[in-house]
């Protein structure tokens, strides 16, 4: 018996590249030119293959190789990929190179993902969260080749991520040492790299691409957009959970109505004495909104899944904050912030399309197939988790008080959403799409974000309902209708039930909170635009064009 | 406002370096003699300390040096460390150099610190799971300075770590980028690394130490004494839980257990037709016990937390099952690990000291304050999973079946507890123990290894109780007793309704699962000793000395 399989495997295509390249291979280097002769002669037909790409720095370069390869000799690829965002990352399958996919999120692409998988050129093995995809890298998925993205790369193959570092360690880590083919596309070969992200002896080609590397500003978010209502929600946020558990770490999720949080840090939260008190630590990518916050001396630390385009002379200017490399710039980590937004944050709080009467949450909708990226894994209660804090502690009483349980604490979970979206779609209802979904794509069950036994808070414009209170699924679905505003949901409620929960302090108003609603104004944000953040940065945060009017 | 107090530390603390050290230092290395002296110049009083150290390798050069240093110059250190396995460990509080710790686990010292709790000598932060501690030190718990571990280094500070990577990348990592130092502790120095594990500017300082660190053989077990009860447990594992989930990726704690089961595989659970159906991917130790199993071609792949003494060689001739580097031996990542245990694997199967009505299963008894290590986190349910498998949906269908819950999968969590363990003390109490060492260590909640509503079956030799099937409080209460034999929670039983729990299937005898008791001799283990095992890999493992007697 042979237990030699994937060395020899690995080296006969070590091989076949070094003949496919001769003298274009210069060390681990090659010109651009030449990546289909690489990618024809590593590649095998059915290989998994990981391609890098999140929702923010893209190895789009490897990607478009890989579409374009000869179906006819590269087929039946298993994809593996954080997030699917570009069209190439559709075209592969379009194209028959791939067939199979294991991903997380597919946001821009999730329509394409629909049609294709419907179509029956998409196979898809599962969707997961970020971590779980990579702790699958480790098990039974571990890449046969991975294609990567990095800022620069010395002649030795060791690499530079900058502040994106985001995946690409646990990628390479997988790959690498499973006798896998490590390609990275870098943006400049250097004599001499910054800092070194990943060791040179874990990478076998390196190419430098004709463009930088695709990267993604998701995380800013313009406060000029900022509602008077989703001000109105901060507020209440800010005094009716922050306070009220003394939440000092946590994670927000992507969108407005965690940025008006953060924009009201240093106006409103200041003003109720907050400061030191709540949002000290934070498992976040460097959103532009946490500026004032940051700047008022709200935060302590931020440890980054990713960097966010704009902000790189921001952060090196505030080493304290972030965290700083003997290079100056930052080095985020996406496997180990996701572990930390799980196990060592308090809170998370997020948005989310729908809520049903149980408080289950999804993004899923009929006809995408999106997935979940890092809400799942964030918004579920740690239950290894072992060591306590006031808020953990609060939380898990009010959970089991009454109750024949043994005393153990609960992480804050908080759905935050307005009650009807955009368009006038109720963001709450009797069932979520995600069963169509469900039967549309022949999942075994359907794609829930968060669980409503996970989920502590809904926050919408008419309250707060703590569903930790719940003592029954009826009160909590009255708990969730009582803060359903007008969708037919929150019409169906059995109104002196709503009234009971009210005066149990399971549901309550921002009038209960003392909360002014003709304060709840713009007026609030600590900064009102994108110039407004520049500003508060000292003129160090460069927004990218495209968020820029002046 | 400054916001370069860290990087401003840090250099004020590399110049006293420098001065202290002189012409000793040259470049990252200083011989092992000025240790004290680096110490002294580089940590302040106050200052988070992380000692590296798991349950096996342990930075012990560089944590005697600590507990050594002048306690009028250096004190009031906050320990952060994985383990406390070595008297040094204690003395650096003894001697009042340190006073606050936070840390995961600390069996062989647990009574030592509990006198030290109590004397008021050590002030304990919290209890945590290995992945929960390196969370914290990304969040809120960032080490000042760290104390690491490695194989050899080079003059420019690059770490080869060997097979017993463990901790090591998430602890310098955390601490290089905040701006905090990091102290190795060398085998030996070399001119180059067989291949690098941590870039060498994540490094400040390198000593070669006068003896190769410490490790201990944590995960093997010897054969010889695995008792006849024990293969009868294990064969009912096989039969009603591998087979009946087909369980593909899992982990094994630690024990004699488990170690049974291991052997199990190619002789009973072959005889079944299993090979190919079970037992395919862990995340585990190369324990030994593993070694039948992998040669009968059950194991796909094995990834590691840390090493095993003894399985270098066996892991080198072995590339296909475990994670090798390019320069041909293991690397192991605990944090990787951790996460793989908890997100990519369908079971966990450990043994406790204790189980409780309500199945809450703890190993601290009182006076021994021993923490949880990873138990904890592959054995709870990961509520952040998304992606599903057979085991996964039939445990949530189980779990869920009758219910109006929207459907999930579960992981499977399997405690393993002989009805007596040594001394005749029942695993079955009333109330576990933890809740007296609560009370004794001021505790905030009782410190419980892995909570009753996270375990799905509890395995003794009188039977399996599935709770995932359990409907009531009640039935819990009665499956537990039904299999705690005549421990006194066990006679305490109502017989009528373990009786009907038994015929709806929630409690399974061996005869249940048509296991004839008679087989069930140590004959069925595929190994019986040490030179079995020795054999059984062709003689490329070599077991450490004390397991021999040859």
């Amino acid at each position: 018996m042979s237990w030699n399989t994937l060395q020899q495997n690995r080296d006969a295509r070590l091989q076949r590249a070094r003949a496919a390249l001769g003298n274009s291979l210069d060390g681990k280097s090659l010109p651009a030119v030449r990546i289909a002769d690489l990618l024809h002669a590593v590649v095998e037909c059915g290989d998994r293959v990981c391609l890098e790409g999140n929702n923010q720095k893209q190895a789009d370069f490897l990607g478009h190789a890989l579409a374009n390869l000869d179906a006819a000799r590269v087929n039946n690829l298993h994809m593996l990929q954080s997030v699917l965002a570009l069209p190439e990352h559709l075209d592969v399958f379009e194209r028959g190179v791939a067939s199979k996919l294991d991903f997380s999120f597919s946001g821009p692409q999730a329509a394409r993902v629909a049609r294709l998988a419907s179509a029956g050129k998409l196979n898809i093995g599962a969707i997961h969260t970020y971590l779980e995809l990579f702790s699958r890298y480790f098990i039974d998925l571990p890449p046969r080749v991975c294609l990567i993205a990095a800022e620069a790369a010395d002649r030795h193959g060791n690499l530079y991520t900058g502040p994106n570092t985001e995946d690409t360690p646990a990628i390479v880590e997988a790959t690498a040492f499973k006798q896998g083919i490590v390609i990275v596309q870098v943006n400049k070969v250097v004599d001499t790299v910054p800092r070194v992200d990943v060791p040179g002896d874990w990478v076998d080609f390196v190419v430098q691409s004709p463009r930088p590397y695709y990267i993604e500003p998701l995380f800013t978010r313009d406060p000029a957009q900022i509602s008077e209502i989703q001000v109105l929600m901060a507020m209440m946020a800010i005094k009716g959970i922050y306070a009220e558990y003394e939440v000092q770490r946590l994670n927000h999720g992507i969108g407005f109505d965690t940025a008006a949080i953060e924009l009201l840090l240093p106006t409103y939260a200041e003003s109720l004495g907050l400061r030191g008190k709540i949002g000290k630590h934070w498992a976040l990518n460097p959103h532009p909104a946490l500026i004032p916050a940051i700047e008022a001396g709200f935060v302590s630390s931020v440890h980054s899944f990713g960097s966010e385009l704009g902000m790189e002379e921001y952060i090196h200017a505030r080493p304290d904050v972030f965290a700083i490399g003997p290079d100056g710039t930052m080095r985020s980590n996406r496997a180990m912030c996701q572990a930390a937004g799980h196990y060592a944050c308090d809170m998370f709080i997020g948005s989310t399309l729908q809520i049903d009467l149980q408080g289950n949450s999804s993004t899923a909708t009929a006809g995408r197939i999106s997935g979940f990226g890092g809400a799942s894994n964030m918004g579920a209660d740690a239950r290894g988790r072992r060591h306590a804090s006031p808020a953990w502690l609060k939380a898990g009483e009010q959970a089991r008080a009454g109750r024949n349980t043994i005393p153990r604490g609960q992480k804050l979970v908080v759905q935050m959403v307005e009650t009807f979206r955009e368009h006038m779609q109720p963001a709450f209802v009797e069932k979520l799409d995600a069963w169509t979904l469900m039967e549309q794509a022949k999942m075994a069950i359907p794609p829930v974000m968060i669980y409503g036994d996970d989920v502590t808070h809904i926050l919408t414009e008419e309250g707060i309902a703590n569903l930790l209170l719940c003592r029954t699924d009826e009160e909590r679905e009255q708990a969730i209708r009582g803060v359903a505003g007008y969708t037919p949901v929150g019409l169906g409620r059995d109104k002196r039930m709503v009234e009971n929960l009210r005066d149990r302090g399971i549901i309550t108003r921002a009038e209960d909170l003392g909360i002014d609603k003709r304060l709840a104004t713009r007026d609030l944000l600590a900064a009102r635009n994108m110039k407004d953040l520049v500003r508060a940065s000292g003129g160090l945060y460069n927004p990218p064009k495209r968020f820029r009017n002046w």
